[in-house]
């Protein structure tokens, strides 16, 4: 499942606060201008990033990250973990492996896997660099330049962004508090078949989705999977969060469904922790084939050391029990956003996720979330713009709230400081129709001067 | 640098001895047949890709792969090291970091390559997933379908699978004992350019061929960046081996005539180890911003406990020292190898490398370096047939043999085994014109008997 935070298109380059200078994207100052590929070419810094520079500073509460918060793992127990096994199978570990991954680690996958009522081999799984890596090779071997990937809107800007490099299309579907609606997918699909487009690939996040919050019902998930099958449309299912729900035990995922039909994207980022990007590929078995050969191409295979790490964690932890402290701990942060946004925001509107790490907000009317990130950072908080989250322009209403990295007490004090932002511009909408005259000076952030 | 070693195209999947079956390319088991890319369906399983599996087994002697021997690795001290970074810096390792790489990393991969007189700033350096990632994201920058790639003849079998994976098309251009002839390569781009063809890379491998085993003299240095730079030819250079010359100091890089006019690739997995996948790219830096963009779709970012990890390695341990070992102890394996050919093989010619893992070994007249291949294993030895290395079928005459691995008792072992099969396959040439014929019953590996 692609580590669901936004380093990628729209984050900072770094979440640990490195700063990478937006590319440029003229010409005189690059000698291989006229070398790049075609790809390239569509290739670009999100216009946000250098606003992401500024919001990494210790002063600003971002909203914005995706990252996990592990400042609870027992460290000290797992460095001990970590030196055992470099000294009984350090040469092991250290050494070239498997382009499909280390065996032993695939069997544990299998378990992971089976809390989502997923009945897997370890043969068809494929450990991946992150499940980022995973979203990339699948869109390596199934998207030609002008194949159409339909996704939810919104959408994981990072999977947008491997879709745009493999300079396919994104058609959205429509999304409601129950997930991707099946019957506006068919009709879709029905209506792409019409038009003569290839849909190659249905993206879901079906869990605590990034950024909408929701999460797919048990009642449509075997109807998205039939509408799927009936077009030919495989489905990517990306699912970093699924163990991560508040409340009751996981839904069965849609490859418990449909094994055949369904490439499953799943990872360790957040059960575990990012820091050894560990991702898989659950796919059918001619896929699952392709995909190794990808892999290969792309990094020779995952690091040994990693998996045998995440492996050794697996077996010596009890990282079930992790996974519910996390729950916990998240249940609280988005209890904290979800309370404050209620006290200080009652113009706005939400998504109240039942997992995962994002709230999805609408604005009043008349406020644009691109438009009002400036004015956002210089009051020292920082949200995703909506308009990130789709491939077509659409999302200046709405915003993302990450909930996941912050302290309860500094989520309640971004919200306050959010309000503050929304209620000065919705005064400016009341007062002379709308907000983006940019009264205050701040130039928007696609213009650069941020 | 990407970690020359075959595990990629032509190898076992796993050095570590995992088989994983060779890709069916039927259509009727696979119900998404219809839905892959062009780009895989020139992707495929090497034939000899099975025999490999055979190969693995204990009791060959492979002299195939490029795995490095870390036996003597100081293991205790490196685990206690690896324990005190995560007891203290644990929650860093483990988050997300820096799509680039982390900075201290990127300032001490700055030191390595001083040694060989490349004046670097860490702005201009990407880390990777070994640097077989930025083998595949220099390729994903710059290559579109049909575009022509310039690589030695022969070249590095990852290399070339990375730019077929990219539907480029690799032409070659020759090398003698003193490495790429610019004569000749001057006269190819000329050629190419005369047809309309753009050559956007000259990819090469300057140092301990892989496979050729020989290096591209100083004198020639200076001259094939000109040739390249004249005909607006990116030079792309692999650089695995570089710190592991048998004698002497490491020859000035390729990027240290032209920064403006190379991408140098670097990696870890000679001079330390490959289990942490670590590797990078240093790139002139309009180029630099593509690669980070491409890397943070690929993967988000590098994992930060490996870089931390080979980071603390870096800075705690003598590596200078360590480097130094490791060439004594390939030095005594190249000896032994070179030693037992002269013995037992004096009806074939090699080269005699001055550093790297691979001597490059043209067979008798008549012979089939493919064809030899079931029976070298049916005798317990296992090499990589010539043909690996070229992107156009030629090399049956010649076999890469590697002395990186096995103990130097193993390699005379090897050797002798190998000997024994060149030896009767040269009598069957003397007496019936062909060895071609299978006189043992024997199938070609293409045919998928072994």
């Amino acid at each position: 499942m692609t580590s669901h935070q936004p380093t990628g298109s729209t984050g900072p380059s770094g979440p640990t606060g490195t700063v990478v200078p937006a590319a440029s994207t003229g010409t005189r100052l690059d000698p291989w201008y006229g070398s790049y590929s075609a790809r390239t070419h569509g290739m670009r810094a999100s216009e946000i990033r250098a606003l992401f520079a500024v919001a990494n500073r210790p002063e600003v509460v971002s909203l914005a990250g995706g990252m996990p918060n592990i400042a609870d793992l027992p460290m000290g127990r797992f460095a001990d973990t970590v030196a055992d096994l470099l000294r009984t199978r350090g040469t092991r570990a250290l050494q070239y492996g498997s382009g499909q991954g280390e065996p032993e680690l695939r069997t544990q996958i299998t378990e992971v896997m089976a809390l989502e009522q997923i009945n897997a081999h370890p043969d068809d799984v494929v450990v991946t660099t992150g499940s980022q890596q995973a979203l990339d090779l699948v869109a390596r071997i199934f998207l030609d330049p002008g194949d159409v990937v339909v996704a939810e809107a919104p959408s994981y800007v990072g999977a947008l962004g491997v879709f745009r490099a493999y300079e396919a299309d994104v058609v959205h579907t429509p999304m409601d508090a129950d997930g991707l609606v099946p019957e506006a997918l068919d009709e879709l699909l029905t209506r792409l078949a019409a038009q003569g487009r290839r849909a190659k690939l249905l993206y879901t996040v079906p869990n605590f989705h990034n950024p909408g919050g929701v999460t797919l019902s048990l009642e449509r998930r075997p109807r998205v999977v039939e509408v799927a099958r009936r077009h030919g449309v495989l489905i990517l299912e990306d699912n970093p969060y699924g163990l991560l729900g508040f409340d009751g035990d996981p839904l069965p995922a849609l490859a418990s469904f449909a094994p055949d039909d369904v490439v499953y994207l799943g990872s360790f980022s957040k059960t575990f922790a990012p820091g050894y990007r560990l991702g898989w590929a659950l796919a059918p078995h001619a896929v699952r084939e392709k995909l190794v050969l990808a892999s290969e191409s792309a990094i020779l295979c995952p690091s040994v050391a990693a998996q045998l790490t995440v492996s050794a964690y697996l077996t010596q932890f009890d990282w079930r029990a992790q996974v519910k402290e996390y729950r916990l701990m998240y249940a609280e942060r988005r209890d904290a956003m979800v309370g404050a946004l209620a006290e200080h925001l009652p113009t706005c509107s939400w998504t109240t996720p039942e997992g995962g790490f994002y709230v999805w907000l609408r604005l009043p009317d008349g406020l644009d979330s691109r438009e009002m990130l400036p004015r956002a950072v210089t009051s020292l908080v920082a949200y995703v713009p909506g308009t990130a989250f789709y491939a077509d322009g659409q999302g200046s209403t709405h915003l993302r709230l990450s909930y996941c990295y912050p302290t309860p007490e500094r989520i309640v004090e971004g919200v306050r400081r959010l309000a503050g932002v929304v209620n000065a511009e919705a005064d400016l909408v009341r007062m002379f129709g709308t907000a983006a005259s940019r009264p205050h000076g701040v130039e928007s952030p696609a213009t650069g001067t941020l």
